[in-house]
């Protein structure tokens, strides 16, 4: 029907989460509709991240950087890591502008039914920053902010235990995060509140 | 929050039509998980169509080439256009298989509301390739495959009054489609029975 170009478009756009290939088909002629404007912007803005983006080697954050801005900023308090899902779940924290220490990026939940064991997602770098913690003489508090789901709580209370023989702080998000819910839908006082309430468990 | 390379991108995908804050954000990092499989090929993809496609002269359509692929084969009935509101709508009716003439796509309808009147809209066009086939003699059909709403319809009104001069046919495709209902979104074997079954208005 449309050009090569146009079909190949479409077909990268409707592999996007939430859109179908009639949704695909309108996104891309709103962006062909404005060429200046949308389309070679957001083509550069893509290319930018390619080019430069990169998942941090110590958080698993994505950034310009390695170490990530976060994980360099000699700002942030290095006695608290904070223990998320996914990267988004990341932005979610910073936007609720009251956590102050690092972050690890677990990439996932532990899942029997998807085969996600632990060597799937980032634990043993969380071990890792645990061990040198301790080796530091550094006393060390792991925030878990994974999400209240029975995946997200087992993969919690799987890394309590991973984490106890480091002798650091585990502790979770008081439990003002909706039953069911997920971090990156959160809305910024509920992030604070439960930041605010949580709970030491280990 | 995130780095300005990657908040730069959400900012150009929230402005997708369908896509919010939230929405873009997941995007953006479905995008930056799949870099080689998603996010670099449809850089590319937008890259190329950025600096290929462009919009025929003749009749509107997008295409690398202009004259429009549509325009130039000699395979296509050169006496019947039909008039569309917009490049998607093309690309629908070339879905059902059963057309074979030209195209001509207005950009939009003539809207009071939104004060776009036919300056607005590929009119001139339009009306330009009805004179150039009375003066070559040929019997034009012109086909109004505009949205059965009032603004399409007023618009095809329109449209049959200022091409009644040029002594070329004026059609539009049979009520079979759905009131209220755009193009774009019909099935296609209820764009091939409308076809069959358009009446001449004029």
């Amino acid at each position: 029907m449309a050009s090569i170009e146009i079909e190949r478009l479409v077909r990268f756009l409707g592999r996007l989460p939430g859109l179908g290939p009639r949704s695909a088909q309108r996104v891309a002629l709103a962006l062909m509709k404005r060429p200046d404007t949308l389309l070679r912007p957001l083509a550069d803005a893509l290319t930018l991240c390619a080019d430069r983006v990169r998942t941090c080697g110590v958080c698993g954050n994505l950034d310009a950087v390695d170490p990530c801005a976060v994980c360099r900023d000699p700002e942030r308090d290095r006695g608290t890591i904070c223990v998320v899902q996914e990267v988004d779940d990341l932005w979610a924290l910073e936007r609720s502008g009251t956590y102050r220490g690092l972050y690890h990026v677990l990439g996932g939940t532990l899942s029997a039914l998807d085969g996600r064991g632990p060597e799937e997602l980032r634990i043993a770098g969380l071990l890792a920053r645990a061990e040198a913690a301790k080796a530091e003489g550094v006393a060390l508090e792991v925030v878990l902010a994974l999400g209240v789901t029975v995946e997200g709580q087992t993969t919690g209370h799987y890394l309590a235990e991973r984490l106890t023989p480091f002798g650091c702080a585990v502790s979770r998000l008081a439990q003002g995060v909706p039953v069911g819910g997920e971090m990156n839908y959160l809305d910024e006082g509920t992030i604070e509140a439960a930041l605010r309430a949580r709970q030491r468990i280990v």
